[in-house]
């Protein structure tokens, strides 16, 4: 479809952003329920989030944007209204832009990333859970992890603050949840999750001790470039199921789009 | 070319969008120079553009913007720098983004404006042209033919300060130009200019007295939709020989590619 002047503008911001997905998923998407619109990648830094969200709140025919590492958190506090499970995990990754303005904010990672568990046959229910990470990505995850019926759920975070803090939330949410907080070994949960961006760069150390990864585990990652990280081969060296991030961008795209109002 | 969290951004801000056809020829335009980047409008109101400009200062992946109606004089005042036409005209359209966020103004209407008119075999030196309007685009022409050598120069404009004004800065530039300020009547000029936006919207007044024209003289629109405005229209009836606003356009593509560093 050609960009003309009647065409309407969607975006995603990151730092970085040359590895996203959504560009191409999304404007697939919107070629395919024939919206004359396109999604454009926008490179922002955390000390320019707010002003650069300032600026698309004046841009009429922007319609929303995807939101995503490290600016989840700190979109929460940017819209004029969120979502209920955004507050709680105090993140959000999908903005609508109303008429007059308005940021309506909500959180759709954890959906997703439950929608694409299950798409592979993995259920979470009764399970138990280890989760490396505390951030905006990790808690969505949590509090889907909890909805869907796990069990257990351990969150390891290295600055364990931000994980206590997790942890008390869930257990508020969640009272029958056995909320707890672990440190780097993943041993003893069926479903062990990286929920953290260690992996997106060449060099970065593991999330969590891979060394202590046993056969009978499913290790899933939130990462979707590279598609294999460094923790999701290590895992299948040490023969564990794995399950790629893309999986939960696929599940994502359509609540994204219906969020977004792309129609 | 797909888009990607690669992709480069450039976008044109206007109020109204929709009628644009920049999105168009600069995209065309990049795919022809392979270059991995988009084009897209942005309807931007006239109160918020010193927000929306000053949140596109934060992308980093924006590489420049075009800038129309109604937004151009407002701009010169909300670079960092500009050239020495766009001071004189204190007008913008096309606008750089240095890697640090610095904002690089130019105006090229002007420059398109006579490379359009010789391209049709129109030679402004020597002769005679009566303009109407006085703001952005008309004062980046009125420069031009001046430059380009047009002798005598009536100025009409609906507001007469704007007009006195522009003529002000016309005879400070072009000491040898015959600069005046002219009403409603084209009558007596050679070249026949609308430089103002009347013709956009349905139901619009002429720019200028249309009973008035004479079929000696060659009548030229800078508004590209619709393509016939009604200006030309009655040019025609009246047997003049009419230019499109699009020639114009086509001859500053190339232009607003190498200001706003398309490569």
């Amino acid at each position: 479809m050609e960009i003309s002047g009647r065409t309407a503008i969607w975006a995603i911001l990151a730092d970085p952003v040359a590895h996203v997905r959504t560009p191409q998923g999304l404007n697939a998407l919107l070629r395919r329920r024939g919206v004359d619109g396109v999604l454009i990648p926008m490179h922002v830094r955390g000390p320019d989030l707010a002003q650069v969200v300032a600026g698309l709140r004046g841009v009429q025919n922007l319609k929303g944007f995807i939101v995503t590492v490290p600016h989840k958190p700190a979109m929460a506090d940017l819209c004029d209204e969120i979502s209920e499970e955004a507050r709680a995990v105090h993140a959000v990754n999908a903005v609508r832009r109303e008429a007059d303005g308005r940021l309506v904010g909500g959180i759709l990672d954890g959906h997703g990333f439950v929608a694409g568990l299950r798409r592979e046959g993995i259920e979470p229910s009764g399970r138990s859970a280890y989760l490396a990470g505390s951030g905006g990505a990790a808690s969505a995850i949590a509090f889907a992890l909890a909805g869907a019926g796990v069990t257990r759920l351990t969150i390891a975070n290295r600055t364990r603050a931000k994980a206590e803090d997790l942890c008390r939330r869930m257990r508020a949410a969640f009272p029958k949840l056995a909320a707890e907080i672990g440190d780097t070994d993943p041993g003893g949960h069926e479903l062990v999750v990286n929920g953290t961006s260690l992996g997106l760069r060449p060099g970065d150390p593991y999330p969590l001790d891979v060394d202590r990864l046993t056969p009978d585990q499913i290790v899933v990652e939130v990462i979707m470039d590279p598609e294999t990280t460094p923790l999701l081969a290590a895992a299948r060296d040490r023969g564990c199921r794995t399950q790629l991030g893309l999986p939960m961008l696929e599940c994502q795209l359509d609540l994204m789009a219906d969020f977004m109002e792309m129609r």
